[in-house]
């Protein structure tokens, strides 16, 4: 099984379109949502007595939703952000915590097995905690954002050493390891002692690092981007899911999974939240993957 | 036979590390010297009395250089331009067109046979009456910048109707047409007259688009990058060179002539304005070529 710990938010999100206000979000929603469609998932994370029931019933229809803890005395995390029109940079307008602030990670027993762990955004004291209660991981990936990094960064190294795959913005590489280029940033957190990381570029597509190889990969081409919100979480998602479907790990499969990534980001894109994850079928996911072959095709012989 | 008509300049860049006054550099510089490396290259463009001989020397060492004029009576192109830490990023401080102004272009008898065209950039207006001066065109490329799209956007769209291939960078492309999105950005220009465009995206590598086709390829990985200046015009250069050389166009040599043009640009930004396109001879060229094609190499069978 696959697990993701992280947050599960009420977003509210102006885009130049539209403003939605406390929707569905959070970086383990978009993640788990998108590993499901390649291998059985279970998420854990707390919400408030907020979280409409309506949300609930979408996360049980595809996940195994045990994990989920409700706090009855506080509010669901909330992220306010908004995009200018070009849809590329996010400003955040608000982050408030709520029941994520002294949330003591919890699973239930039978998430102890599982093989492969996704420590999605969230406060990395809180991750590293929750990485002790699986006992049998093959394979732990985590991700930070700009607000860990900014207040707590310490612990986000301590939290890096800890995986073996770092999945994280381009922006947020730089910010951490205080380097712009991004081939140093990768080798900084290796040297930190995680495997390989994966730097998402957004529209620019994700590059891997292991200690010896890279592996740069143009984002799948998307004309009509509505709503980036959640694209590099379900990056995150797909990367993973595939891995573990595969059950080996070499550098074949993480670079089939990097394509599979920028197929799930290029989904969810292409509508408001999660609402792409919930529509389509695994046919249309595996249809991208060979168009995305196709275009990147180089012999170069 | 290649020739590039464009700017020749007398550079002033202030990057973190080091300001350089004055060094040799333009749009026609930097594409011509990394064309050199292909196929036999002219250039075309106008110096005043200030430009030195040793920067003349440079040029005659590679290039057939019986199209560069001098007006006595004026100075040459300057152009001012500082990078932040990042070195991504250009600002402009200062563009003096000096000869450039009133330039009415004029070409040596023997280059009007010259197959290969490549309109750096300059004043749009210009370039158009410079391509009349050519009467056994095969393939003829331009390029333009910010300044010209700002000044004279008409001009620039008329002289891309005429041309096969527009060379772009991205800010640029989405300025000119007014679309933050590349793809669109791409079908106007295509929508405008020219067969294919390509988008040059800094260290985010570049994309190709045809009407039915798109190839995005991204940038070879460079640890040390010094000055980016001149990179988008060198990879002009390599992907017009080797579509030169290989005397036909269809859309695997577009694709070689994408990587041709990745790794010259690579190339460049290891050093100091022209510095590493005097220093590298066409092996290393072909080694980076083949080391792209190992780290970019996906079967996704």
């Amino acid at each position: 099984m696959i697990t993701i710990f992280g947050t599960i938010a009420l977003d509210t999100t102006e885009t130049p379109f539209k403003k939605m206000e406390k929707i569905l979000g959070g970086a383990a929603t978009y993640s788990a949502l998108s590993a499901s469609f390649f291998y059985p998932t279970s998420i854990v994370g707390i919400v408030g007595k907020d979280f409409p029931k309506i949300y609930r019933d979408i996360l049980n229809s595809r996940l195994d939703t045990k994990g989920i803890i409700t706090d009855n005395d506080a509010k669901t995390f909330h992220y306010d952000s908004s995009f200018d029109y070009d849809l590329f940079r996010r400003k955040t307008n608000k982050t408030e915590l709520n029941v994520i602030k002294n949330f003591e990670p919890k699973i239930p027993s039978e998430y102890a097995g599982s093989e492969y762990i996704y420590l999605a955004n969230n406060d990395p004291h809180q991750n590293i905690q929750a990485l002790k209660l699986f006992k049998k991981s093959k394979l732990v990936l985590c991700d930070t954002i700009d607000f860990w990094i900014t207040n707590k960064s310490e612990q986000v190294f301590k939290m890096m050493q800890n995986v073996d795959g770092v999945v994280i913005n381009d922006d947020e590489a730089r910010l951490l390891t205080k380097n712009s280029n991004l081939i140093k940033c990768a080798r900084k957190l290796i040297g930190n002692g995680t495997k390989f990381v994966v730097i998402k570029k957004g529209e620019n597509g994700s590059i891997l690092f292991t200690k010896n190889h890279i592996f740069p990969s143009p984002a799948y081409p998307i004309e009509d981007v509505v709503d980036p919100t959640g694209a590099g979480d379900a990056f995150a998602g797909g990367f993973l899911g595939h891995i573990a479907r595969s059950k080996k790990i070499n550098l074949r499969i993480l670079r089939e999974a990097m394509i599979y990534g920028n197929v799930m980001g290029s989904f969810v894109v292409e509508d408001f939240g999660i609402d792409k994850l919930l529509k389509i079928k695994y046919k249309e996911i595996q249809k991208r993957y060979k168009i995305y072959r196709d275009i990147v095709h180089f012999n170069g012989d």
